[in-house]
């Protein structure tokens, strides 16, 4: 089941993972008679760790935060810290410096978005998808707040809708206006002329600056490229995987044939039915006009020396 | 509601309808003690091909088999034959005309695919949208016959779902294998590269070679286009519409807000956000490498000379 989602929220909510299942592995193994200095135990988190980093394949916040409180939770053991209060106080880290994260992207994307645009966007890379305001929307909500509220385009995103029912829905209850289509309109609407920029966001970057992302977002850029559209992609920087030299070597996760052939219990397609459904896509660096990341907005070809 | 869908289907659907509904409005005309001299009347069919052609703009077949059988009705009465008979003879020939014409675009469009191969068509344009084997289909089926049976990819096809709810079911009924996959994994799959060909129907051809067909068609040509992969219109003749010069001046209808935002009653969009609902699409004639008629393959730049 698909409980967290958003590349971001993925990280932080792994974070906290690692605290809570950490404290529950050292319990366990307290019961089991093998006290090993209190709730926490590096085991514990090693193995909350592999857990954890096995559910979402194509998330590399995921891995970025798990490695980081593995990290940490190893020095504190040198350094006879407390483990439990280092493990809160990192993934607390990690949620505030992800708010900030939001903030700059916000600040730096808004720069490339004229006022009172309208932009199209792709899933859900907003406040549900983050801690903080969003990636691909914090531009949207900075400029909405600065007056110069933007229209925004909202794929439904097929096969779980989370354009429809998170984007939408979290653009309405800040008050900006969007419109909802199927994903097989994009490229008619984008078409019509009126639309200024394609903002996503990215569930890895890898080193060539190849992006993958909510299967969908291909199809986008390339409509995007067709009518001539800038194609952003804002994401924090520990989106970038430099140990994947490109997007082919990028894991696809497919996802189960259910979601595809029904919604919410009502079958529409034919019972036995072949599904193709993986969750992701990679769009290709020369489909990138630039990458927004927390550190400063990067050309594609830029991520291998940031 | 939409009750009968495909290009070719509503032309025969119309025809009979004409013969229906003209035969009510006589009825009622008689009760009404202005008898004209029977049970169908040449005001009565008129009146019933003004209110069957109000009901799907961007279909040409439509206006096409409404206008044959109201000039089919004036020669009938010029000459006094029953007009009864008459249009129940013509409705029938319509259909006739239609299982052949599908088989026969069949037989010119099977030529085009390799044996076993793998192909993309969208929404439905199958035995379910004509009186025949259909016309994008046609190809298809016939290959089948022939032991050389295609993988068809289709695209579920929102909001209406022909795809996974009309195409993915015929083929399965035919034994021709299909995958489906939802409408913003096109892009991706055609990248795998082992698609031979898009084959798609048509609601309406323009005089240049642009295709009105279901929305989504147009980023789906986009796609092959990306790919290199032959994007093919298989349509009757009585698609083409000579009288539009081009394209954009084919009537787009617009529908209905709930078709997005939900799916058989279970709402999937925030309340009161705005829809675009476009039902269909135009894709420019440049992204068209060839349209298979009844009358023959043709360049879309031949359309006007046929």
């Amino acid at each position: 089941m698909l409980r967290v989602r958003g590349a971001p929220l993925i990280g932080i909510a792994a974070a906290m993972g690692v605290v809570v299942a950490g404290r529950q592995e050292g319990r366990d193994a307290g019961k089991r008679g093998r006290d090993k200095g209190g709730e926490w135990d590096l085991e514990g988190i090693n193995k909350a760790c592999r857990l954890l980093g096995a559910t979402r394949p194509t998330a590399v916040n995921l891995h970025w935060a798990l490695d980081r409180m593995r990290r940490r939770a190893e020095q504190a053991q040198q350094r006879g810290e407390e483990l439990g209060q280092v493990l809160m106080d990192e993934a607390n880290a990690i949620w505030d410096e992800d708010r900030a994260m939001c903030r700059r992207i916000g600040e730096l994307g808004m720069t490339l978005i004229p006022p009172r645009a309208t932009v199209c966007t792709v899933c859900n890379a907003g406040a549900l998808a983050t801690g903080g305001i969003g990636t691909a929307l914090a531009p949207v909500y900075l400029l909405h707040e600065a007056g110069q509220t933007p229209h925004v385009l909202v794929p439904e995103t097929r096969p779980l809708l989370q354009g429809s029912r998170l984007t939408a829905w979290e653009l309405t209850y800040a008050g900006v206006p969007c419109t909802v289509l199927a994903d097989g309109m994009i490229a008619s609407r984008l078409r019509l002329g009126d639309v200024a920029c394609v903002i996503v966001g990215a569930d890895r970057i890898a080193a060539n600056g190849d992006v993958a992302n909510k299967i969908g977002t291909y199809g986008l850029a390339l409509a995007a490229r067709a009518h001539g559209i800038p194609f952003y992609v804002a994401a924090p920087s520990s989106t970038i995987d430099r140990a994947t030299p490109e997007g082919s070597g990028i894991p696809i996760e497919q996802r189960d044939a259910g979601e595809v052939t029904g919604w919410r219990g009502s079958r529409t397609a034919p019972e036995g039915v072949r599904v193709w459904n993986p969750a992701f896509d990679v769009t290709p660096a020369e489909l990138v006009t630039a990458i927004i990341t927390d550190r400063g907005i990067l050309a594609p070809t830029e991520i291998a020396r940031t």
